[in-house]
């Protein structure tokens, strides 16, 4: 039986990238040692980090002006980094459109003041704020918005310009990669690798170099953006395997075409689910329509119990891992760059069969 | 040629633990997926990380007052973790044991005073101060060593103790589960995963638990111990692959017999090294005979030429990575847990050969 496993993460690698690296686990190369075993400071790894970084690169099209590093600590430890590097006692603004929004709002206020600029809490974050009713303060320090929410199930559509003079600042976990983009609108995107991008434990973060600087003499060494871009992510040992991971799935993302080539599949498995999700009397979205993310796509059955049922029998029959996050319940089907269209197919010709059973 | 890689870290790992990953890496017990895409919520994962801190709780006899954590960032990170949260403003004492002693103490500096009890820098740390001769701070916040020198090559023969109330901490990137002790000596011990225990990536800790109640309210979530004690280290998604090779690493070293049978063979591999460089005319070791490592053996040969010769002759020959820190120059031969004998073994009969014909 094939298996299509839809968690939101850490979630479903392309397979060529996973048979790959099974077949080069224990001999990278002809070393006669597998890639995990490899020092970082080695002719076998110093190839694979610089590839990581120019495959980011040319995808996002990152002009010079930016670095690309990879940090510890996923999405959780930006929250904490980015205010302790570019907060300095100010106040920045959040965009509140999820739990983990929320979260880096939380962390900012040890380091000045966290705005909350607008926020869908009231409503169960069923929806993105209009940027037209933002709240934003003038000559913020930045502006912090979670560019796709992977709880909820929303996503900005068009992503927002902050004002002039203001850094942009994005928490990109659940999206990045997805879709294109100019990145030069932002001053500093950070995601988890875990969704989009590869495995746990390493996240990407793109920073404009200039705001390295603003960073205060007290911020350890390895919470510093400065470290990263000075020593090219190696200023002690990196996440090696994880980072070869990511060389991986950014050649497979080139292969694909790139980036656009990307978010036209992504575009047509998102239309394909919702169109079913909509054309149903027994699925729903509890989503907002015109923010619905392309990558989480969130529904309900009639009831709680049906949901726990589709959940399990989905399991059985090879769709893995569909139980919404248990903050907000239901079903979640998480269709990142590498889940195939076919996994999109199987899922709804499934649903439509338990619809028949159970409607 | 069977390759043996003497890398310093990224080190190698166990055959047999190489060789289940791989076999196992596409699909993780008959789930359809690796273990690097699944959930670190579900129940694939869940059992594989609680028996990565079941074994070490057992391999290292640690009782139910210390907390086992899985944490990102590597052992620097831990330099300004541990002083973020037990420092506090006051004062710890650093024995300065080699570079990464140091710059534990550089990290401490931001959080409060950190006093250099003792230094061997002076003669290139190629001994540890002896301990009748430090200068420790009476009620001192605590007392910080390195209990192996990975550059340097020394080590702790006799681990230290920590005046009363005094809670003593160690990094042990570099000889952890190496050798038997007790761990009820320490308030805190903390090591990269990368050379004794798996891959780059996850550090462990194992802190007291009432230590974590010293913390700050200032210091971010994903900074504080407690966040990992109260949450299993699932605060945020944990470095999941590198936590279920820690699990096949520890499940190989109980199956050796534990870290008593394993501390057995690493004296004996360690002393056939350093009693074949005091016989030999030709390769000479620079460290303190009394405070020599048994994980990372330093020696030198000649002549800087002679010694790159060496390094290059001896890849050649399937011995990897026996080149020094660029720190101290020479050779080095990093002879961790997963080191065969047969490694050691290979690595003497190249040394005779190349000084024979170079000598």
């Amino acid at each position: 039986m094939s298996v299509y496993n839809f968690s939101a993460g850490p979630a479903c690698l392309p397979k060529p990238v996973l048979e790959r690296a099974q077949a080069e686990f224990c001999n990278f190369q002809n070393s006669g040692s597998g890639i995990i075993e490899l020092s970082h400071r080695g002719k076998f790894f110093s190839p694979v980090i610089e590839r990581a970084e120019a495959n980011i690169r040319e995808l996002m099209n990152i002009s010079d002006d930016y670095a690309v590093c990879f940090i510890q600590g996923g999405a959780s430890m930006q929250f904490a980094m980015t205010a302790m590097n570019l907060l300095n006692g100010g106040t920045a603004d959040f965009v509140d459109t999820g739990v983990w929004a929320a979260k880096a709002a939380k962390e900012a206020k040890l380091f000045g003041t966290a705005n909350i600029a607008a926020s869908s809490k009231e409503t169960k974050y069923d929806h993105i704020p209009a940027q037209s009713e933002w709240n934003l303060t003038p000559g913020a320090a930045y502006l912090h918005i979670t560019s796709n929410n992977t709880i909820a199930g929303t996503q900005y559509q068009q992503l927002p310009k902050a004002p002039a003079g203001v850094p942009l600042i994005a928490d990109m976990s659940s999206d990045i990669m997805s879709r294109v983009f100019d990145v030069n609108d932002f001053g500093l995107i950070y995601a988890g690798a875990q969704k989009n991008l590869g495995p746990s434990g390493v996240a990407v973060v793109i920073i404009r170099k200039d705001l390295a600087e603003r960073t205060a003499d007290t911020v350890p060494t390895m919470l510093r953006y400065s470290t990263y871009i000075e020593n090219g992510s190696m200023f002690n040992t990196p996440p090696t395997f994880g980072i070869y991971i990511l060389a991986l799935v950014t050649d497979y993302f080139k292969e694909m075409g790139g980036i656009a080539a990307i978010e036209k599949i992504n575009n047509a498995k998102a239309a394909k689910l919702y169109s079913f999700l909509d054309s149903s009397d027994f699925f729903a979205s509890p989503v907002a329509v015109e923010d619905r993310s392309r990558m989480n796509v969130v529904f309900r059955t009639p009831s709680d119990e049906l949901d726990a049922k589709f959940v399990k029998e989905a399991t059985a029959a090879g769709l893995t891992d569909l139980k919404g996050h248990r903050l907000v319940g239901g079903c979640r089907a998480s269709i990142y760059n590498a889940m195939p269209p076919e996994g999109v197919d199987a899922l709804i010709d499934f649903m439509k069969e338990f619809a028949r059973v159970n409607g």
